[in-house]
């Protein structure tokens, strides 16, 4: 690394190593971005974007530890969770809920929650029992009953990041991309809030009344934090449709002002303590669906660029910075056993989450919208963990003593590189076997619904034949989903959006083709 | 500030500290924007965006230091050198390189550089000798003589940020413009390389030499910055002209690259231990002439707007941020007698710098070029004292003992106050007074330059009466001129932009008038 002899005063030395640090950054984003075209171009499916970027980082983190780098050049390329969850994570989730398009999500909600809270809290109480059945066994190192649940609550983090990034590429059934990143988003916040728990528990030694505690607190931020995320989306709904910015002189601003919001959600959210991640995700379904009409039409195209243009650069960054970081950070090897038997019990766990949710889902559903098996099975094996496992990792470093903290890190590092490596290389072969590959090899799933609507979207009139139970409850849905679709039609799309005379027509035309989407597919239907 | 009861464990109570912290920041920087709009629609000068930004810091600042905010998101608003020179300062310098035209810059080269070099460096010294001399005196606090040199250095850096939103703002002579903006960039680079230098006299005492050592450091930083910058201008041409990304689907992935590049030459010559501002503005300059060229239509619409979008947010964020910082930092007001004293001193050291260089650059520039009385008032009158001021004297902080820096650090913050609010809001009348406001109030200072050509673009041709001296210096400018542009026609333009056979005649007329142009104005003349 050729940089001239170490000037005077710290500031400026700091800053030159800074300099450095940060230049051999974009070099590697520029390398991955590159890379990433040339193999895409060359229809290379066994190394995603995800893991070429991974590979740069860790081989560029490897030969940095290998040469004899000055430490404050070291101390750069540290990952930081804190800039991790405040820079890095949310460009991209509010990126992956502008881009979605909100049917298939709310169509699978039902199932999407359940999988999500359900399916990971036993995820994460499968695999802690597990690890502690095994340290118990000595198979494994011991640890404490309540550092195997963080353990287990940290390992059960599906990530968003990865999994979007190569679903994304492959194209796959609109329905199985909803679910999976419905789960892997609303996961995290589940994931975080049990690890937190487990993390207070470990410290008070309270007991009893946890596992209610552990369910209120999920709730408390679940709902809090959509709540705040949609009531930014509408505050930046209704600013755009009477500020009168849709001039054309005023674009900077106007667009100044949208950027603004998403981020003001995220960190509403965490200053009041709930989850940044539902509400930015929240905020970016309802600014696409009211405030982004509100906009001037070149300030529209120009904003769907600008986070689709941030959200690349941080998810790449995110691997290179990931595997970079593995590279460089000291880990205990010693403990392969514990490594082995955690990736065991995690695939075991993951099987318990999917399989019995989707039990638990088919049983309420209708037969022809039930998860098929294959379905079932290629969410099973798309439970990769990514960058929140790993940062809940590191920081589990600080919370946890005597180096049982380095062997939940070294272990989660491993599984992380495995499952991006491995899993990433083989989704396509995977979903190509299971027969799951969709129509929709364009990339843009969401928009592709219509077109590709599996199981999700019947006409609700043509099922008058299964069980009354059922029926009942899908009569239910279907006025629950008529009941929000004329609410959205004839009070929030009026109220929020800005309508001028002369689009008002072809706005009414996108109205009535969205009411007879959503009763086919149900807005807010399981 | 409503935040719920702090959680367990340090980092996430830090984490959601920070949390509360950005999103105070982002209010703030929404209501600077809604303010600045406002204001502007009432063409109310008196308080230019800039202002606003800056009182609405210094108010939630003073607010937050009364109340009992908690230290640890205190500590999020405390300015950091290293975050305003990495993250804050490349986009602004980026953008106005960016939105630029080359010739008003170019043709006032020689004064430019004479302005900055030895102009910052007049300044610099008498500052210096006269804070000296007022301490021996007892007038102020006595500083030692190099002490008091690092003080000039620092605050004779003129503040691109302030003047360039003020200017451009209210509209002025474009030549005016062009010297005040290459000034105040430029002479951060001399700034920032006289207070380095002087910072390693103080430690290493050594003798003589010094006065050559600050010239040869500042030319070496200077045109090694330089290359670096128009070297990775260069690449990037190269790399968009070859790669063939203009095509439509790979727009992301162009957009990408491109908004890499400019930071990439920041970090290098931060890297290499030169100046990135200057590397950036030269790599601003070459993109836009080369690389920009080479980018789909859609791409090159998007990469404007985000450049504008950024640096705006960074130069609104910027005022914010000094503002808290001033209200927060401990200041030490026993010495009002230094304060005092330094503004009398630096109003003096701007004039011999301003009217010495003046009187230089007209000594050589032949009649009709001269920089008219009027011109010197304003640009001596322009001398604003901003972010790169107030960066330099929060390291000297660090950098000098037993509170000295803490002196030199309040000297500044005043001066930094002061000058924004009463320069920056009584720029309006001077310049009306000066009658030296533009044609061009639309804001587009650059690109109105042939419109407004002034004293810059007269035609060479009709000068063959003035003394032959000149007459001389004249010729071989000119011939310097055509030689470069024909370089850049016949060489430069082909080799580093992708000329399409259908656009070629397009591009031909472009070039023709480029040409006809320069003659008049000269590309590299003074």
């Amino acid at each position: 690394m050729g940089i001239s002899p170490a000037e005077s005063g710290s500031p400026e030395k700091e800053q030159q190593a800074a300099g450095v640090g940060i230049l051999l950054q974009i070099m590697m984003l520029v390398l991955s971005f590159v890379l990433g075209h040339v193999l895409r171009r060359h229809k290379f499916y066994y190394l995603p974007e995800a893991s070429a970027s991974l590979l740069i980082g860790l081989i560029v983190g490897g030969l940095a530890n290998i040469s004899n780098t000055e430490t404050s050049i070291r101390a750069w390329f540290n990952f930081h969770e804190e800039f991790f969850f405040l820079f890095l994570l949310p460009p991209i989730i509010f990126q992956s809920g502008f881009s979605l398009s909100a049917k298939p999500f709310f169509s699978n909600f039902g199932a999407i929650v359940t999988f999500a809270i359900l399916g990971t809290f036993i995820a994460s109480v499968v695999t802690g029992v597990l690890v502690y059945l095994g340290g118990r066994m000595y198979l494994m190192y011991g640890l404490p009953f309540v550092e195997c649940l963080m353990f287990g609550a940290l390992i059960s983090a599906t990530d968003p990041v990865t999994v979007l990034s190569i679903f994304r590429e492959l194209g796959t059934d609109t329905s199985l991309y909803a679910l999976v990143f419905g789960e892997s988003v609303l996961n995290d916040a589940m994931a975080i809030s049990l690890y937190r728990t487990m993390s207070i528990v470990r410290k008070h030694a309270s007991s009893a009344q946890n596992f209610f505690m552990v369910i209120f607190r999920f709730l408390e931020t679940f709902v809090g934090s959509m709540s705040a995320g949609v009531g930014v989306g509408f505050v930046s709904a209704l600013l755009f449709k009477y500020a009168g910015l849709d001039v054309d002189n005023l674009q900077n601003l106007e667009c100044c002002l949208f950027v603004l919001f998403p981020y003001f959600s995220y960190m509403l959210a965490e200053g009041l303590g709930l989850s940044g991640i539902v509400s930015i995700l929240f905020t970016a379904i309802v600014m696409k669906h009211y405030s982004y009409s509100n906009l001037s039409e070149n300030s529209q195209q120009f904003v769907s660029d600008f986070f689709h243009l941030i959200s690349s650069l941080a998810e790449t960054f995110t691997f290179i910075y990931m595997g970079f970081d593995i590279a460089m950070e000291k880990h205990s090897w010693s403990h392969l056993g514990f490594i082995f038997f955690s990736i065991l019990f995690i695939v075991v766990a993951r099987a318990a989450n999917v399989f019995s949710c989707a039990y638990l889902v088919n049983l309420v559903r209708p037969v022809h919208r039930q998860i098929p098996l294959k379905h079932q099975k290629a969410l099973w094996y798309s439970g990769l963990r990514g960058a929140m496992a790993f940062a809940l990792a590191l920081q589990s470093v600080h919370d946890l003593p005597e180096g049982r903290g380095q062997i939940i890190f070294t272990a989660t590092t491993a599984i992380v590189v495995l499952s991006v490596l491995l899993i990433g290389g083989s989704t396509g072969t995977m979903l190509e076997a299971l027969h799951v590959v969709g129509d929709s090899h364009d990339g843009h799933l969401g928009e592709s619904f219509d077109v590709n609507n599996g199981y999700v979207a019947p006409s609700f009139k043509e099922d008058g034949t299964s069980g009354t139970g059922i029926k009942m409850k899908l009569k239910e849905f279907h006025k629950r989903t008529s009941s929000f679709t004329a609410l959205d039609r004839n009070y929030l799309t009026p109220f929020f959006t800005s309508q001028n005379e002369d689009d008002e027509e072809e706005e009414e035309a996108l109205l009535d083709e969205r009411i007879s989407g959503s009763e086919r597919g149900g807005f807010l239907g399981q």
